[in-house]
């Protein structure tokens, strides 16, 4: 939660979510693990789609991923936007930032039927 | 993050955010500090209610309670809930539980007499 630890997770692999179907999300999640090398993600939204980011964190750890991911730490926060229609008025919008870890390495899925 | 500090948690004053207008649970977490004397509140929510439950969390934080509220901790899991339609089905959903503390008193509360 310390000001240098902000600064370290933005430089990591970070998935916007948005409007798009969850699964989107998910597997560009999954791709960082397991094809870019990621040993830690971080998912981020605002407004309405903090949901979904949400979503996206679970169905990771619980469904796709279970035992091999784990979720290190959850952050809320507000930003400040300019309205477009009135650049006078400054927006509130919330945030959220989830940081999801690789607890151990994936095993090359066998193709042996069992 | 303990199972312990989980089960304390639980015992404390709990605003479940739904689908009613954001002010309404800002008002109820307001009324809890002010005037039922909580120093901690949990701030829940499930689904697509998550992006509200961050909105009341903020505006507490930065807006009606600056400087006197803050975000303790940021939890998210995932309920499994038995379909109403198909007893043998089990939907999951995101849940989102926010953990809010009083940093210090807000204007000297006169002591009701209890």
């Amino acid at each position: 939660m310390s000001e240098a630890e902000s600064k370290a997770e933005s430089e990591l692999p970070t998935i916007y979510v948005g409007k798009k179907p969850l699964m989107n999300y998910v597997i560009a999640a999954m791709t960082q693990f397991m094809s870019q090398g990621a040993d830690k993600i971080r998912v981020v939204a605002r407004g309405r789609a903090i949901s979904r980011a949400v979503d996206v964190a679970e169905v990771l750890r619980t469904r796709y991923l279970p035992g091999i991911v784990d979720v290190e730490s959850v952050k809320i926060g507000t930003d400040q936007i300019q309205n477009p229609q009135n650049p006078e008025r400054i927006d509130r919008v919330s945030t959220i930032e989830i940081v999801i870890i690789k607890k151990r390495e994936l095993i090359p899925a066998p193709k042996s039927e069992e």
